[in-house]
């Protein structure tokens, strides 16, 4: 009886939107970064605030070869771009300076606004001849520090370049400077009838270079890969203003070495990227959002298996979250329920299904939700049945980072990890920390990315010496990643061996230091200090 | 009624097998490559001979920096991987000194066979050491002259490296040695429900290890993408011996430069790869093949927008081939007919849909075609109804080539070009020719990928000359690539700058003398000789 009241309420609540991604989700803090809109004049309008607490950057010394800024420089970037475009004003530079969760603060005294390719080749090159150290900074929406100066380096900012140079209705190409902003290339696409393969909670702000930048990766990676796929080529000034014009719009082209992916995901230490081609995917009509529990880990696995299989094809994010993480967004969000009937259930998934069929789509994941209840691997679940009821699910998910910062102090982790091992870190944890604090899991399964975050009171240095290097070192020997989506920047960049071997942060080092010999792009970020050497 | 009948036979002529990959398609010679099972007893067993002439390498010169071969050195190899692994045998050498073409051949005295990573380090390091120049070879199965010698190198084929090292049926990552021949991984893989994402006509014989060094294209890449998206991870030894560890499994990983895309595609000229982890998606068990006719290039196009936009998530083939094309394979191959009735049409289509729900795929395909039908978009089809119709109907497109080899003398070209415009090149071609040549174009218009083909009685240096460097400048002013699939290997490596801007070029050949700065590996190869130097 249990499954076949379960089984009805699957029937019944469903629903076909024409696409979710008309309706953008009310998200002020994810991890995949945050919705912020923040005007230049301060930190008025900043929203949720994050308790972490500022690390200082005492221990990394400024690099005695850089220059320091003078009045002959800002005359000569006055020539190159004219006046309104060399920014020295306080509040400007002040928010410039500070990374959004105010974590990272730098002391720089100069934002530069290039307009062209030619500007920017034109910067670089004096600041490589001067030995002026640089930050390109995007959206500044990056969570480990990646995108503010650390000392007093020259910001430079392509946000002027925000032209779509075309786009190719046939391919599916979008060709575009790197400054345009994430959310108006989504709304420039819409009207194409076209989406962006990526989506992140911070296409407010966040810039398509940005983007490339870091290899951003978000809500669409489970079903488009990831930017090394479907970036098709970009255009990039190296430190001495070299301009690399690898904008190609082909899929298929193996003549020589692909060189492009070396800036995607290297955070502007190898170049500023300025121009951008993307293979974007039709917009598809039919969008479903299932909420489902599962009565442990092993049957989320199982249904994640077998989503692959029998979605296979409209499968467009398959997201858990534990009980724990549940009982956060519900006791601490406002207008958070849970869709379903009060029960102890382990574990909840969010499968999401896109396609180009309503009718038939619908049916394929209603077979599919009744095949695993029946099978055992879902305990209870609901499709949405209307935009906002799709909405409120996603907000269980995507407010539980909010509702760990409402909840106290938090220690955020971004691993991808082996999938079948995931979750044992969550409850190594747990068992290693007992009562002093309160370890949930979740993230992008079908990814093999886990969220782990651990919540307590207050920051206690006891606690962080139980977690730290404890959940590196575990992670390192699973294989995985201490950063699967956010980068290294400043935050991570010592932390490198965990993730990579010896050699090859090495061969990552000398070939930084080909392509900028003089180290002046985003220095002290992404390697490791005690491996890059300034000459 | 034209319409109406069309109409029927959309209908009725349809079918769902299981999947076509539980059938390989004859397949003898196709632009990908070849089928080729050859013995390395010597030629005999070697098919579909390419008529192309010889071209002499006397226009290099043998890089007099290289050491010769010496019986010290032979002793040493011995030493290391045991007699047996150190080939010296005639045959073996004449086969192994030879392209699958015969259009490049080598005087290799040696091949040697390591077994593990740490063979292959200790080879390279005392060739590197000795300045042995080396080819690293897989299934020889090259259309470019990338996998044999031109002089005297040393081959090196990793070919006894051929275990499976895991598979995780959650995530679908597989891990396996680079000598793992691609139909292998197939039935591996076929045995745990799963596919690789790649599907080459030389599958029965090139390995894993050298499609990702050549960046393999082939006929999955409409649906699953390059093997820069799919390979999540390498393994790779350099000239030097070191070994790059990044045998990651994650889809997800930020943590610095992702190295292992300088290997994908760089054709073994940077590093010998040993290992790979590859995405593989789920076999699916629905596959359905339409063979249409259009009046135009232009319905064509306009059909491969719509197809994505309507069949999106289940499209996994668009392959178009003109009438000249058509005709060739109808007048050369034998049992081959035309699935239309007798008609003139202008452009025919291939496309075909995998997905995991017989009745629904096929429904959304026929709903498709009726629509495009009516629209004008398509003038007459057929739906395959069982696997026997669809291997006849794949016949027409991949025999193609064959059919062109039966005709006499022929120039082929792999190109990507814009959509759009693709088809210009063929009709300027025609201009140009006149009668002197039947110019033919055909290939996998859902990558842009054309295959340009002009066809003559005998090869002529007049008409070589009315082509080249008339495509090559065609195809760069569209800023297309001059080798789509097939890399540049010795054929094309003075050919790049048609692709590749001068600086680009200019910081391959950086990277290649940082990574290799004896210039051991794979010589002569992938960047042009004008640019490399010799220490």
């Amino acid at each position: 009886m249990q499954k076949w009241r379960a089984t009805r309420r699957l029937l019944l609540n469903s629903y076909s939107s024409k696409s979710r991604f008309d309706h953008p989700r009310s998200n002020p803090i994810s991890d995949h970064s945050t919705t912020i809109s923040r005007s230049s004049s301060g930190f008025e309008s900043w929203t949720g605030r994050i308790h972490y607490r500022h690390f200082a950057t005492a221990m990394i010394q400024r690099n005695p070869a850089f220059s320091t800024l003078n009045s002959d420089d800002i005359n000569y970037f006055k020539g190159i771009l004219g006046d309104k475009n060399v920014i020295e004003d306080e509040d400007t530079l002040l928010f410039a300076n500070t990374d959004w969760m105010r974590k990272y603060k730098g002391s720089s005294k100069l934002l530069l606004q290039p307009r062209t390719t030619q500007e920017v080749t034109e910067v670089l090159k004096y600041c490589n001849s001067r030995r002026l150290a640089v930050v390109p900074q995007g959206g500044n929406t990056g969570l480990v520090g990646g995108s503010v100066p650390v000392f007093d380096e020259v910001i430079i900012n392509v946000g002027s370049m925000k032209q779509v140079i075309s786009f190719d209705k046939v391919s599916g190409v979008l060709v575009c400077e790197a400054g345009c902003i994430l959310e108006n290339l989504v709304s420039f696409l819409d009207n194409q009838g076209f989406i962006m393969p990526l989506d992140l909670g911070a296409k407010g702000s966040c810039q398509i270079g940005g983007n490339v930048s870091t290899n951003a990766g978000g809500l669409r990676l489970v079903r488009y890969g990831s930017l090394h796929g479907t970036v098709l080529g970009i255009e990039a000034v190296l430190a001495n203003g070299d301009v690399l014009d690898m904008l190609g719009t082909l899929r298929k082209d193996n003549t020589g070495y692909d060189l492009k992916h070396l800036f995607i995901g290297s955070e502007g230490s190898l170049g500023i990227v300025t121009k951008v081609s993307i293979l974007t995917p039709p917009k598809l009509s039919s969008v479903n959002l299932a909420f489902l529990a599962c009565k442990d880990y092993s049957s989320c696995q199982k249904l994640l298996f077998e989503a692959k299989r029998r979605l296979g094809e409209i499968l467009s994010a398959f997201e858990f979250l534990d009980n724990e993480s549940l009982n956060l967004a519900l006791n601490h969000l406002e207008g958070v329920r849970n869709p379903l009937p009060p029960a102890m259930h382990n574990f909840y998934v969010l499968i999401e299904t896109t396609g180009s069929d309503e009718s038939y789509d619908k049916e394929k994941l209603e077979a599919f939700l009744l095949r695993s209840m029946e099978g055992g691997l879902i305990s209870d679940g609901v499709i949405a049945q209307d935009i906002n009821q799709a909405s409120s699910f996603w907000r269980i998910r995507e407010g539980v980072p909010e509702a760990l910062m409402k909840a106290g102090a938090v220690y955020k982790y971004d691993l991808s990890l082996p999938v079948e091992t995931m979750y044992n870190l969550v409850e190594e944890m747990r068992t290693k920390l007992g009562n002093s604090a309160k370890v949930i899991g979740y993230g992008h399964l079908g990814d093999g990315n886990l969220h782990l975050n651990i919540s307590t009171p207050q920051y206690d240095d006891v606690i962080l010496a139980q977690i730290e290097p404890f959940v590196y070192e575990w992670t390192s020997k699973q294989r995985g990643s201490i950063s699967a989506e956010h980068g290294l920047g400043l935050m991570k960049a010592n932390k490198i061996f965990y993730s990579k071997s010896h050699e090859t942060v090495q061969l990552m080092a000398s070939i930084k230091k080909l392509m900028d010999p003089n180290g002046i792009l985003n220095p002290y970020k992404v390697l490791p200090h005690s491996i890059v050497s300034y000459s």
